[in-house]
């Protein structure tokens, strides 16, 4: 998996904590979704979309459907980590993030992250809204 | 802190998972609110308040206001632990549970935790109603 | 995703407590992979590997190097689970467990989580024991 | 609770996650470990104490003894938190660490983190080494 040419990457760190480790002296597999979410997150921010506003205004909402992460290399803590993250794809069905892990310049992790739309008050799949088809990548 | 003779009391098992530890080989002190959390639950479930409905169909809820927690031994992966909770305090403005946590006949922790009670609609504390009233302990 | 016809499954039930959810009012993505830990902790206590002593006295850890996860219907609040494990695949590089998790009839999530064998001491990874070769499924 | 004049305060910011909320649209109550934790690592590291070789080198640990919070208002997904830490007390035997938490300059919650100091080879309690004795607030 490779940062494709000319997309938009967003960076975000973030420092390991103490509680991100188990007794393998190493972040646990789960902590990374945590950090992957923020990330998300912060993407669409850089893009002009307020997640929480997107929620609460718009009432829509983006549930993860599907989770794929490939672990190369342990992070254990107080590691500074960078992810750096674009949209891979998206269409009116989902949304798709694609995301590197890296400490400096070791990549760790890489993980694709799918997401739906739905529409928060009749709690039902709907078509991804204008601003989010909006990131797709250009060919 | 002792169980006071003659009040109920719940017991309420847990495996400790991997996730649960740190990197110091024990069980995060974070890890602990989440049992606590769950013992209290069934204690509710056990006394006839199903907590999902009291959210749901009261529009009632029981944040946490206080919590007090001292750490004597640590537990392990894999350890099985017991929680013993009780009603230690009751009033219009406050639910008390107190906890001891066991592993075996070890004690690990003691837990004092506190919490009121919002209407969920109208987002303000409101006074407890008669079901938790009813948990106080006699004497 | 079936289960394939003649493997030995692991049942293991949760409930879900309200620290599992998120303000979505279901269960956060994240969630399911301290599920399905535990899960599997439990098969290999089925079939006679009690993991602390795997690490503790055998030296060996099973770290997870990849994570697929396929989300189909929430799981809320107070919900039981069963998660339905078997070993999908094993050879001397990889060990991959299948879980289903169900909540009665209702199929939530697929998951697909690959492990492999490292030596604590020489922190290295190493070909899978004896003991984990034999939970290949038969064909 | 105060924060005593002249005593060194070390702020650590966090960004309220998804992950860290509940199904009552509030931080649930156990993320404010985490975020305690780490606001306790930044103020030793202001102080010239990295707490990953304190424990790789020194071989000294630091485990939660006592936790005391106390929650005021909720905080909410995406919040800005500024956590304000000082050195309330250390001896011999403890090293308590009081807590602001605020949002703007509303305050959230207060806490009070005891810790004691472990020799991890030994595993056993030791006294806090001069390094931590010189955090003691002047008086």
């Amino acid at each position: 998996m490779k940062i494709p040419a000319g997309v938009p990457v967003t960076t975000w760190r973030v420092r390991v904590g103490y509680v991100d480790t188990d007794q393998a002296h190493v972040v646990h597999h789960s902590t990374y979704l945590r950090y992957l979410e923020a990330a998300r997150v912060e993407y669409l921010r850089e893009h002009g979309l307020d997640y929480r506003s997107f929620e609460l205004d718009q009432r829509l909402a983006l549930p993860v459907v599907e989770v794929r992460l490939r672990y190369k290399l342990p992070a254990r803590f107080d590691d500074l980590l960078e992810l750096k993250t674009w949209v891979a794809a998206v269409n009116r069905a989902k949304l798709r993030f694609d995301t590197l892990i890296f400490r400096g310049d070791e990549l760790l992790n890489h993980a694709e992250i799918s997401l739906c739309c739905i529409d928060v008050v009749a709690q039902r799949i709907c078509s991804m809204p204008a601003s989010l088809l909006a990131l797709a990548p250009r060919s």
